[in-house]
């Protein structure tokens, strides 16, 4: 199963300010992508070194880096020299150990948020440090590795789809965190789908790895809810205006964003009260089973131990049996074990044993 | 079961203000229908292109245009176009899965409220999407399908019953919020009947469906409280004159649904705290069930067990068995079994077991 | 078992402030009686006609009208009408489903109290709906039926006991709300009573009427916090001043009642989860009885199982069985099956089973 | 087991401000002390009435009144009425069924706090109402009967320790209210070494005495939170000035008593936390000693009932029983058996059973 | 297991102020160390009295006195009076049961903090108390005994590391603050991981070790909890700037501080989920257990008894029992025995009993 909790000892003691990647080590080079536009131009391309994009800086087009891999420490230092990026959050962008979280600075906001994706290899569900840093004309974007979920904000920039083209940096900080939160609802399809496959199967009757299943599925929201409820409060802030970095006709669309966020948690909540509705029905159907071969055992008992019995009376080998002697003596016996267990039928069908 | 959570993966990455329908395409033609009135005036028709209804919008009487069926976008974006309302709120009308809220723009009010009603064929609670705009003197209603939930309404306005002849757009409104609460008690007085009867079948003795009956009733409730918890919070809003559209005379009766909605709210935190019970209740008679059916087994078995030995020990071949060859010696032993028998018995009563 | 919901289907979809009357309708006559008293004077009447009382309203005197009874619906709207009372009141008086709660307008105070009774002759808790109208000099009450809960404030004022007659129409409120309040405290008591007799039966040991005995607290308490909660509330406001229909002088007296009504809110907040601690006691106390049987069976089967079976193999007819034929072969059995017999007794000893 | 809740039926009706004493009568007197002193003097005395005490109540050093024994109402009456208290308060100080709570009059504040003792002789916790009326200079202190937790106090005015003479009567009424906060640590100690001592117990296995303990310890802590809850919000007011007749320098002594009762809070809560966890570990430790006597069951069945069985065979009485006769039939039997034997050890074993 | 709650019982009664060292005694001296430096100088001391460092209290450097272990109460009184400590302070620094806490004085701000170890030898959490006095240009830290928290802090300002050298005393006192917030990650990885080996023990099977060890994981989330809920609302208003000993510089660096303990607090929340997940699992799995085992004895029982029967009925010594004659009378009950078994094999399979 995923850690909940990565190691993070290796920062203790560090003067705060200090870069160190806490994460899984990835050996490949780090990809730098930079995309630099106006309603009229547009251009993309990929660097070589970050020192590539510094000149972005200061045109008057809206200018978004993003860079894949944080293990590559400098490159983090020298895009913090150069936009003069307070050295905390340098920090905070190495360590992929935070919360979710807004900052505002005098020239810059800093957010941090969580992508989560499922991996089809492990079927489980990885959870992936996003940062950004949105100046006023400029987003740069940090993700632990490649992946494809910034893509749609892409495509919608090269087509000219929509507004993006229109609108400022926020406008494309919003859409990053929006397409970041619409992927939530994906593993959220995916658990209900869970959730209801578990469902059928306890109709059939209680399995061990059912109730592992709903362990894990539990474990998740878990994982899931931890990084979506600080989201919601950092995405709560911005909608109600507390950055002047997003423009007031920005903010009706972090309004939507936030209403997303109260969804995804109010099915997290929902989701998690039907895995704890699973269990109580798991433990209920595990007692009936038991109830059910219990009920077969005493029936059974119930009804052979007295016979037993008898028989074993008069396989005794006393020499004075006078009722071993008599002529009707087995058949007799037959008719009365044939009434106890016929009674004893009875008796447990009354009770309602089956 | 019911899907607690529609498919909502074809909206990833879209640009906001994209109109997709989520939800259950249906193949029927959209209704839209038109009622248009004021103290002395009214008409309703049935119109064949939404363009019909648009005159109406700058006419000084009260003007109510229902939609029913969501499917085809173009008309919710027509409507869009011609009322003038903003991408974002048009992309809500279509997308289903919304949570009920509020949104207040210059010259109109838009709400999403949650028509809950029960399903007699597949014995089950549906949720369905009502989107509500009131302008100053309009107010359209989207419907995912035809209903007769609006009805009484309908009638009123004909029937000059009440004061809706007399009122504004915004008591239009409130009595179209008014009935979707109503029929909210409709609901939560079946669940609660449904409650009782499990109570009931509990006394008798616990069943297996009675636990599937007291969790997929536990799973209708949240699914309630998803959809009137953020209800009631919009509906608080408004009663506090969070928005300008609602004129302070109609204040007073948002405030009387506002009561009701914290009424609904309430029986459904009881009904849920029931379920609970009735789930102890069942635990604990299972449980019962077992110990009554130990008793008897181990009643049985400790009375016949000894006994069986000793036949046993009476019918072994040793050829020097001394008590074999007593003349009275059957008749000592089975007087033997009797009292441990009768010994048994009375250890087992002693002990309370029966 | 109490229904905790009474139907309200009736009233779906009718205009708000229509009368209807939700609840058990009577077959007999309503009862109406007004107390007419200040410093000086007192005078008491039974009323045939609703209308006999309109002349007290304008003296200066404090006139005390109450209605036993609310079906008749004509009397509810006669005073409506002649007391100037909102129509939307008005349903609230007649609808018996009502939350507590209390509506200020200019120049009366109306509020929706519950009155809780025992029932002797079903052992089960019964909720009455009060409605009081507080106006500058004079006080409306409404019952859904007869009663002596208010008997004591009757015989204050008749006795001039106290200070009620020298204050105004809001002190005759609070007394009003006073009594309610404290006939909670006799309920309580009867709880906690049956509480503590649940916890010595279940010393005694587990019984499946403990278990149910245990759940109709449960579900009393609930009905119970139903009502108390949200009065605490209302009482909470008027206690701050809200409502200028109370003097200063008076508020004192409500902080009084709503630090009663805090104590009802604990007692059954403490009476909820010692109910739950019984739940555990009697949970745990069934699987220790079961426990204990399985102990019994165990112990004999194991010292008789083991024995049975060597009393078999020396019961086998093969021809060729040497030890049979042995002098001592008899007493040596019985002396193995004594060694094995006590061999387990002290391994289960051992073990500490009993 | 102790009384949760005391009767207070023979209040219900009675006009506020009615003096009745609720709670355990004592036949002994009421006994009345009074201390006097300031920087320089001091004088303790025991009264016979209680008009002995006025004539100090307009001298300009502090009185502190003590009263021991509610019962005699009369003494009540007349401290009211010679330090002109509401008739309210009167009624509360006599009523010992309160939450603790401050009352601010003009020129007196007014407290009722939770004292709680152990009982060494019934081995359980008793808790006892201690009112407080605090003048400019003066403060009265109410108690159910005489005890001595107050003494510390008594013996640092007597002895000049700490700053208690060179201060007013608030500080006083402080030091009154840190003793008794203090006494709450005595109990949560011998709590916490119950607990600690029931740990133990379960490490060795569970017994129902066990069970019951938990059950009582968590009564206990129930009745202790109700008790402390309101305490420190009262104390909280206080701390934060909301009384006048508390000086500026005394509140951060208030202050320090506020910590302690949130420290008390919070060791309840994790007592009761620690009670839960208990709870589980007993149930858990329950079902593994049945699951241990099961196994032993099922293992001595598994091995012997398939034994017996081929015994009960070879004794079956048929004539023609070639094997019977065959000369090595006997041996073979019993290697068979012995290897059935050995197969069903081995098969438990593998299943992990013992 | 360690103690939740230490004795405080001698403080009862004690006037405020009064210092009394609650803890554990050690008998070795205390340590008291100094640090003086500013951006140029450094020095670093051992003490042998308090009084060596009062001078430094007047120089402009800043200058941080440790002291280790508390039992030596006059050190603690001689800092107070030089310092111009308030006694209440002196005593919550001696009384090592005090929650987390801040309080502003005007000429200095006094911290309590928690330091949490894990002690290898007793394999548990060890809590320790540390008090922070912060002056204008003095930090004075008091601990229970020697440790090496710290150290990391004593490097940095030795090594020029950082900033420490360059700010004032409160980013001194945010430093420790720091580490002992850091420290408190290196328990959460320690619980992580044992959380997750309980995880995966609970895969291959219940063990009565297995619930032992949750239960003493969740006591010390409990503590750990009890530590840090309160140092978060400390930190958390340090952070908005309640005091003003923080210059404003600092308070960004507070606010990372309070990030870290907001995230301690939530893996603190889910770990406890966990826990209770894995309890859910443990007792899942108990059951399932005795399931098996129930059906191992179900199916030998249900097989064999009646064969046991039929073969006890022919080993009845019954004179005429024609069928024991017949030639083929064996094999046929052979026979019908195996049909019977088989038939019982067949039937408990269609049950899915394995």
């Amino acid at each position: 199963m995923p850690k909940i909790f990565r190691k993070r000892s290796e920062k203790v003691g560090l003067p705060p300010g200090t870069l160190v990647h806490i994460g899984e080590r990835k050996a490949e080079k780090q990809r730098i992508t930079i995309i630099d536009y106006d309603e009229t131009q547009f251009q993309e391309r990929e660097l070589e070194t970050i020192e590539e994009s510094f000149p972005f800086k200061d045109t008057s087009t809206i200018t978004w880096i993003n860079i894949d891999g944080l293990h590559q420490l400098e490159i983090i230092e020298k895009i913090g020299k150069h936009f003069n990026i307070h050295a905390l959050v340098l920090e905070d962008i190495a360590n992929t150990e935070q919360r979710p979280k807004m900052e505002d600075f005098d020239d810059y906001l800093f957010l941090i948020l969580k992508m989560i994706c499922f991996e089809e290899k492990d079927k489980r569900i990885k959870v992936e440090q996003v940062g950004l840093i949105l100046g006023s004309n400029f987003v740069i974007s940090f993700r632990e590795e490649k992946g494809n979920v910034f893509d749609p904000v892409r495509q919608r920039i090269i087509s000219k789809k929509g507004r993006i083209r229109k609108k400022g940096a926020d406008y494309l900080a919003y859409a990053l965190i929006d397409v970041i939160v619409d992927s939530y609802f994906l593993i959220l399809e995916r658990i209900g789908d869970q959730i209801e496959d578990l469902e059928e199967d306890l109709m059939d009757g209680p399995r061990q790895e059912t109730m592992q299943a709903i362990h894990s599925l539990k474990r998740e929201l878990l994982q899931f809810r931890k990084s979506v409820w600080p989201l919601q409060e950092m995405i709560s802030k911005l909608e109600k205006g507390e950055s002047e970095m997003f423009n007031e006709s920005t903010q009706i669309y972090l309004k939507d964003v936030h209403d997303h966020t109260i969804h995804v948690i109010d099915t997290i909540e929902i989701f998690h009260d039907m895995l704890s509705g699973l269990l109580d029905l798991y433990i209920s159907s595990v007692s009936n089973k038991m109830n059910e071969i219990m009920k077969v055992l005493t029936i059974i008992a119930t009804i052979f131990i007295p016979l037993t019995f008898i028989a074993g009376v008069y396989g005794m080998n006393f020499k004075y049996m006078p009722i071993l002697e008599w002529r009707y003596g087995y058949p007799m016996v037959l008719l009365v074990m044939l009434i106890i267990g016929v009674g004893m039928i009875i008796y447990t069908r009354k009770r309602e044993w089956f």
